[in-house]
């Protein structure tokens, strides 16, 4: 089924405590299609970049299945740029600089082959810009996933509120659940944030792993444990790739596929932070993907046993 | 299977977010001796306290069926105390206070009728105490497990390594097997603490489940995911107590066996939590745990099937 993605194409200098890059392709959009790339071909990309933007990015993408026509170039422009410092933890990192450029303005225009797109991702962008987006949408998708950040709960919890209303599934971290529902405990946090109007959660805990919500049901999938984390960034959004890229090739809204879509999910997330930026998920091949599904398989399974107790 | 457990059994006064207790019981083998005996009637416990101790509080745990012979009172003296405040994420906390009393000079000393017991439980304490009854055994155990704390790595680290060389499990926590083994990946770290000696490691992450190591499997449980976490005091005992139970009471020490260990392990902690003190492990019934197993396997569990990728 065809996947319409919104997000931005940036460029980002990253410090974590094993080194440092400098102009490192990222950005939502770039994260998720390339995740999303791994289950379905029909990808269309709104994004918005400068002139500076490499043409070679952009073919990467459209070699992968991705469709691009949505994505405004701006001539004289910059792209977006994000500079952060990483943590020992990697969990936790500084924002060192962010300079809008070409999001300062961006009015997200939807080609018409993209409107009547089966499933849309709202990748981390203001709520206006996410709006926008839906509102163009000329037939209510067959699933909206929804991202953002504690950035526009502090600045625009207004507008954040009314996109949460018509998006079927958000997927947010921890702190920032605790933030937008005002409750500590994540299982009623689940329950306050499901109530604005999402009827799926995803909590992202980085290397804790992840929970969905859904009425009275909860699963969990864990991170699967590394040697070696070399760089989290963009971790979050290739999970929210590979997470709608399994639903959209499927067409499996039951809760049991929401699971396994959590599970390819963390799997892309696994391979993502072995390198700097987009390296690594450029790189991998359907067998890598299969092998690491079975780890995950591995790592959760267990036959439970009755016993008797006292 | 026999089971001899050595460990704390004390006073706690106990502040978290929810509220306050004063002289709550605790100590780590209260708490094991509860979880363990919804498993194995056949607990003899290894102790000291002070003639303040609730005799109470001793009859409750032989009704449970445990053995109370290695517990020494001391009259005239005071029992452990230990003093701690909850940060609001449940996860950390400060201790305001640890007055040693009986613990100061406590030799423990093990009855004939404990030397050969199966399974022993090396609760938190100096790893020479711990080490003093190993050294009673007249049969080495089927199995050994350790538990201990930072504290113990900061002042007697030499004498931590020389008991960790002759026990077949260590428990403890992420941010303890880092420092332990000077590695912050728990994959990297997992392997020096096993050269160290353990063949298995659980590495306890509190409410973001356990991690099970062994030559090179890997297994995850989470914690349940509660509405309300009312005081985590005793839960990482209280999970070790659930754990070493179950084996105890299987005699299975095969991996499947010990993931299904992880499991009630964590189960038993999950209704720790929920109530101060021992209050809640006290009170639950085979049926309560059986339905708390049951909602691991739910939040657990997911049919992995292959898709085609791209």
């Amino acid at each position: 089924m065809s996947l319409a993605v919104v997000g931005t194409m940036a460029f980002d200098n990253i410090e974590t405590p094993f080194g440092k890059a400098e102009n490192v392709i990222g950005g939502a959009a770039t994260y998720i299609a390339w995740a999303a790339s791994y289950f379905t071909k029909d990808i269309k990309i709104v994004s918005v970049v400068g002139e500076d933007f490499p043409q070679s990015e952009m073919d990467g993408l459209v070699e992968r299945g991705a469709t691009l026509d949505g994505v405004q170039i701006k001539k004289g422009e910059k792209s977006f740029f994000w500079s952060g410092r990483y943590h020992l933890d990697m969990n936790t990192r500084d924002t060192l600089v962010t300079d809008l450029n070409v999001l300062a303005d961006f009015d997200p225009v939807l080609p018409e082959s993209y409107k009547s797109s089966d499933f849309l991702m709202l990748g981390n962008l203001s709520p206006d810009v996410q709006m926008k987006v839906l509102e163009q949408m000329t037939e209510r998708p067959k699933l909206v996933v929804m991202d953002t950040m504690n950035f526009w709960m502090d600045i625009a919890m207004d507008g954040l509120k009314a996109v949460l209303k018509k998006v079927d599934i958000l997927t947010i971290n921890d702190e920032e659940a605790r933030q937008l529902s005002g409750e500590h405990s994540l299982v009623k946090a689940a329950k306050v944030i499901r109530e604005m109007g999402p009827k799926y959660l995803v909590i992202k805990k980085g290397e804790h792993g992840a929970l969905l919500f859904h009425g009275k049901e909860m699963f969990f999938a864990p991170a699967l444990p590394l040697e070696e984390v070399f760089d989290p960034t963009g971790a979050g959004d290739t999970f929210a790739g590979g997470f709608i890229g399994y639903l959209a090739k499927t067409g499996d809204l039951s809760f049991e596929s929401m699971k396994r879509a959590i599970i390819y999910g963390s799997a892309l997330a696994s391979f993502c932070v072995e390198k700097f930026g987009t390296e690594r998920i450029k790189s991998i091949t359907p067998k890598d993907i299969h092998e690491r599904i079975g780890k995950f398989v591995t790592l959760m399974s267990f036959s439970s046993q009755e016993t008797s107790l006292h």
